[in-house]
C-alpha cells in the first residue's frame, strides 16, 4: 500500500487516496483505481514554495482517461503515474502556504490530487476564488476549466451569429450544457444530442415529471432551453437523425465526442461551417481510434474545423467571471451537476463518465468546509 | 455511338468526345472512358445564349474522379452523365457567341468538353485571356483554378509567416509545385512529397541527368527549390519520413492527399499548425474512404483545418494574374507540364493521373490553334 505523510504541527494525517493502479487499455473500470489511507504531513519544509491543501471537491473531466494510457510522442498528455493518486481539477482550502500569492484559508480551484490532503507546488494554473455567493463544485464546472472551455470553444473557436444552426454532442455534460445555453443568448437555433444512462435516479425522474426515455430531451430542453434533443443511443442512424433535426444543415458543430458522430454531422454541416474540436469522447476508451471517413466535406462544404485547449485562453478568466456570475445570479443560465459523495465513490463515479451514467457535470465531493 | 451535331454555315462537323461510359467504382480505368466521332453544327440558333468553341487543351485534375460516382446528397459535385462527354477545364476559341461578353476570335478559360468542340451555355466561370505571351495552355494549370487554388489555398487559409517549417502532398502537381514555390518566396522552409511513376520518359531522366530513382526529389529540389523532397512510395512509415524532415514539426500542411498521409503529418503538426485542404486524391478511387485516426492531435496541437474552393475566390482573380504574370515573366516561378498529345491519349492521360504518371502539370492538347 502507497503512503504519504503530512503532520500539523506534530500531527500525521490520515490521508485517502484514490490511487491509479497502472496503465489502462479499453474502457475504464472501478478496479482500475483503488482507495487507500495514506498519510501526510500538513506542515510544509522550510524552503518549500508550495502549499498545503484540504480538497473539498473533485472533478470528473473526460480528458482523465487520456492520462490513463502510456504517453507517446511528445505532445499529447502526461500521463499518470502508475500506483500514484489521480490528479486532476478540483476546489480545495489552503492550509499553509509558503507561496506569496496564497495564504491560510484562501480557497482556490486548479489542479489537485485525488486525495483528502495535497501538497501543490506547481502553482500556474491556481485560481483564488473570489465569489462565494454561488456553490463551491461551481468553480469545478460552470465557473472553472469546462465553463471556461464552453466559453471560448463557442464565442472565439465558432464566430457564432444570430439564427444560426448549432448542434451539440455530450449537451448535457458540464461543457454541453453551457454552449447551448449561449447560443440561445445569441438568438441561435440549438439542439443537442447525449446518451441517457440505463437507470435514472429516483430524485431526476420525480423532479422532471416524466418518463425515462424522456428524460434526456426534457432536461435539454425545459431546463436549459435547447429548441430540440436526442438520445443518440436510440438512433440507428445518426445521418437520418441529424436530417430530422437539421432539414437545412448545420452552421456551428460544437464537438464533444467524435468518432461515428462526427462522420455523421460532416455529412450535414451547411457550407462555410464551423466545427469547434473541445472533446473526443467517445475515442478515449479505445485502443485505436475509430477512422473518421467524411473528411472529403471539409473541402466541399469549405468548413473550418479548430481545436483548442482552454489553458491557452487563462487570460480571459476574469472577463469570463464578469460575464458568467450575473448570468448564474441572475438565473439566466442554468447549470445541473451530479454529486458523488465522498472519496470512496471517486472510482465508480469516474468510470460511469465514459457510460453516460451522470446527469450535468460530474462532482466527487470529499468535504464541505 | 452516341452523336452531337454542329454546322457552320451548312456544314456539319465531325467532332471527336471523349464518352463517359458509366458511374466508376474503385480506380478508373482507361476503358471506362471511351473516344468517338459525333457530329456538330457550329452555328448557334437564334435565341441562344451561349457560344460555340474550339477546345485547344484539357485539364486533367484529380476532382475529376469524385465526378465519375454515382453523387449521393445535395453538397457534392455533380456527378457526369453517363454516355455523355467527360467535362472539365480547358482553353478554348470562340468560333460563334451569341453573349455580348465573347466575341469570334475570343481566347477563353474555363469549364468546357472533352471534345474537339462545345457549345457552353452556362458562362459564368469563363474567363477571357488577356495575355497570350505565355503558352495557352498555362491557362489550364499555373494562370488557371489549379494556380489560383496553390494561392488561395496558401496565402488565404494557411496565414504563412517567414521561416515557417511547410510540407506539401503531391508536391510536384500543379498545385503543390505551386504551393512550394509561394512558401519558398516567403521564406520558409518546405519540403514536399510525390509519388514517382514506374517509368519515366527518358527526355525527363536526360534534362536532370540522374538516376530514375532521385528524380523526384531532384525536381522538386532543383527546379522548384524545395529544401527537401521524398518519394512516398518509397517509405514504409511516413511517421518516421516526416519526423526525419520536420525534427521540430510542421507549422503549415498543404493537403492535397489525404488518407494515410494526414494521418501521419498530423502526428507531427507543430501547435498552432495550419492545414489547408485543398484535395484527397488518395482517396477518390477508394469506395470507402479510410478513416483519419489521428484527429485528437486537432485538439491538442489547437490545429486549424480548413477546406476550400476555389471558385469562391475567383473575385481575386485579376489580382492574381497581376502578381502570377511578373513572377513567370521574370523566371521567379518555374512550371512543369505533362503533355499528352491528342484527345484520344484522354482516357489513358485522365487515368495515369491517379498513379502518379505524370511529372508536372497534366494537360491532354487537342489543337494548337
Amino acid at each position: 500500500m502507497a503512503t504519504s505523510v503530512v503532520v500539523v504541527g506534530e500531527e500525521v494525517m490520515r490521508n485517502k487516496q484514490v490511487i491509479f493502479k497502472d496503465y489502462v487499455s479499453g474502457f475504464l473500470k472501478e478496479s482500475d483505481m483503488q482507495v487507500i489511507n495514506g498519510t501526510l504531513k500538513l506542515k510544509l519544509p522550510e524552503g518549500s514554495n508550495g502549499i498545503v491543501v484540504k480538497n473539498l471537491c473533485l472533478s470528473c473531466d473526460p480528458y482523465m482517461r487520456n492520462r490513463m494510457t502510456r504517453a507517446e510522442g511528445p505532445n499529447l498528455f502526461t500521463s499518470f503515474t502508475p500506483s500514484s493518486p489521480l490528479t486532476g481539477f478540483g476546489v480545495a482550502k489552503v492550509l499553509d502556504s509558503r507561496h506569496p500569492n496564497f495564504k491560510k484559508g484562501d480557497l482556490i480551484w486548479g489542479t489537485t490530487g485525488w486525495e483528502e490532503y495535497s501538497v501543490i507546488t506547481e502553482l500556474e494554473g491556481l485560481f483564488k476564488i473570489q465569489h462565494t455567493d454561488v456553490p463551491l463544485s461551481y468553480y469545478t464546472g460552470i465557473l472553472g476549466m469546462p465553463g471556461l472551455s464552453a466559453y471560448v470553444g463557442f464565442y472565439e473557436v465558432c464566430s457564432p451569429k444570430e439564427g444560426e444552426y448549432v448542434f451539440i454532442s455530450a449537451a448535457s455534460g458540464a461543457v454541453g450544457q453551457l454552449v447551448g445555453q449561449f447560443a440561445k443568448l445569441m438568438g441561435c437555433y440549438v439542439v443537442g444530442s447525449a446518451g441517457s444512462k440505463e437507470k435514472l435516479s429516483n430524485f431526476y425522474l420525480a423532479y422532471f415529471k416524466i418518463k425515462h426515455y424522456l428524460f434526456f430531451v426534457d432536461l435539454l430542453k425545459r431546463k436549459f432551453g435547447f429548441d430540440d434533443a436526442f438520445n443518440y443511443k436510440e438512433e440507428t442512424d445518426l445521418d437520418a437523425a441529424l436530417k430530422r433535426y437539421f432539414p437545412e444543415g448545420i452552421d456551428i458543430y460544437f464537438e464533444n465526442v467524435g468518432g461515428k458522430m462526427l462522420d455523421a454531422v460532416l455529412l450535414n454541416m451547411k457550407d462555410h461551417g464551423r466545427i469547434s474540436v473541445c472533446g473526443l469522447v467517445s475515442q478515449y476508451n479505445l485502443d485505436q481510434p475509430e477512422g473518421v471517413q467524411n473528411l472529403m466535406c471539409l473541402i466541399y462544404k469549405r468548413i473550418h474545423m479548430k481545436g483548442f485547449v482552454v489553458s491557452d485562453y487563462y487570460n480571459i478568466y476574469p472577463k469570463f467571471l464578469d460575464v458568467m456570475l450575473p448570468y448564474i445570479r441572475e438565473g439566466k443560465i442554468m447549470y445541473v451537476e451530479d454529486i458523488a459523495e465522498g472519496l470512496e465513490s471517486g472510482p465508480a463515479t469516474l468510470a460511469g463518465l465514459y457510460s453516460g451514467r451522470n446527469v450535468g457535470k460530474q462532482v466527487v465531493l470529499i468535504a464541505r468546509e
